[in-house]
C-alpha cells in the first residue's frame, strides 16, 4: 500500500479523534452542565445500544486513560492531522511512534475487559452473550488497528527512515528525472 | 547526571526485572504447581505486608498487562540489559521509547486503581487507608519513573540523537585527543 494513502487514512483518524474525544469521551471526565441535552442523549443511547457501560459509569482504571486522552492525546490531535495531511513530515515519526504505543497499550486492558469481565446488568448493562462482547470490541478495536498500523509505518516505510540527506537526494533526483 | 550513569542504572533496571518478571509477576498467570513452595510464599507475604490483592486475585485488565509483560517486554529485558551495559547503542533509541512508553502507559491505570478503587477486605486485602495506598504505590512507581526517564534519555540526550557519523566524528576526536 502506498505510504501516501497510510497518510490519508491517519490524517482522518487523526480528524476525527478531535469531535469524538471533545464531544463523546469527555463526557466521562467533565460536569454533566457542560454538554446540550442532544450530546448527553447520543451517549446513553450509544451506551445502551453497544452494552459499554464503562462511558456512564468507568472504573477508575479507564477513567485514567480518559485524562491521558485529554490532556496528551487531544493537544497531538491536530498537529498529526496536520502532519499527515501534508505528507512525508518526518519531525511526526518520534512523537507518532510514542502515541501509537501508549493508545495501543491502553485498548489491551479494555478489550480483556469487555472480552472477559462479567459485566452487572445494573445501573448499566453491560455484554453478556458473546455476540454482545464482540459487538462492542468492534467499536474499540480500530483504536487498537488504527495506532498499530502507524506504529509500523513509522518504524518500517522509507518515507519516515530514511536519512533526510537521502531523501532530498532522491526528491533531487526525481525532480531532475522530470525535468529531463 | 551523565548519560553513563543512566544507562547503568537502566542497566540494573532491565537486568533486575527479568527474575521479578519470571520468579513473582508470572505467578499469576502459570498454573500454582509451576512454582516451589518459597516463592509461592514470597508472594503471599508481599500480598499481605503491602495489601496488594491484584497479584494473588488480578482483574482481567491488570492480567492482560501481565501478559504484555511475559510476552513482549521479557524478550526485550535481556537485550536492553545488554544495550545499556555497552552503553552508546543507538539502535536501542526506537525500541525503548516503544518500551517506555508501553509500561508508563500500563502504570497510569494501576496507580488510579490502588489510590482511588474502594477494595474489598476479602479475600484478599488491598490498601484501605491513604497511608497503605501511598505504600503500595511506592512499590510500583519505579515503574513508572524510570520508564519515564528512559524516554526522557531517548529524546533528548544527545547521544541518542546525533547521526552515526558525528558521534563517529567525536569519538575519533576523543581517542586522538587522548593519544595527544
Amino acid at each position: 500500500m502506498s505510504v501516501r494513502v497510510l497518510e490519508v487514512l491517519f490524517f482522518f483518524y487523526f480528524a476525527s479523534h478531535i469531535p469524538i474525544t471533545l464531544f463523546i469521551d469527555l463526557q466521562a471526565l467533565l460536569p454533566e452542565h457542560v454538554y446540550p441535552q442532544p450530546l448527553k442523549d447520543l451517549l446513553q443511547w450509544y451506551a445502551q445500544e453497544f452494552r459499554d457501560p464503562m462511558v456512564l459509569d468507568p472504573p477508575q482504571w479507564f477513567q485514567s486513560f480518559i485524562f491521558c486522552e485529554a490532556l496528551i492525546q487531544m493537544p497531538f490531535f491536530p498537529v498529526a492531522a496536520y502532519a499527515f495531511l501534508k505528507g512525508g513530515c518526518k519531525w511526526i515519526r518520534t512523537p507518532a511512534i510514542v502515541y501509537s504505543t501508549h493508545v495501543a497499550t491502553t485498548l489491551v486492558p479494555i478489550l480483556a475487559h469487555i472480552l472477559f469481565h462479567q459485566f452487572p446488568t445494573k445501573p448499566h448493562a453491560g455484554p453478556q452473550t458473546p455476540k454482545e462482547r464482540w459487538l462492542l470490541v468492534s467499536i474499540y478495536i480500530p483504536y487498537l488497528l488504527v495506532p498499530l498500523l502507524l506504529l509500523l509505518t513509522m518504524l518500517l516505510s522509507a518515507t519516515y527512515n530514511s536519512t533526510s540527506t537521502s531523501t532530498f537526494t532522491s526528491r533531487h533526483k526525481s525532480a531532475k528525472s522530470k525535468k529531463n
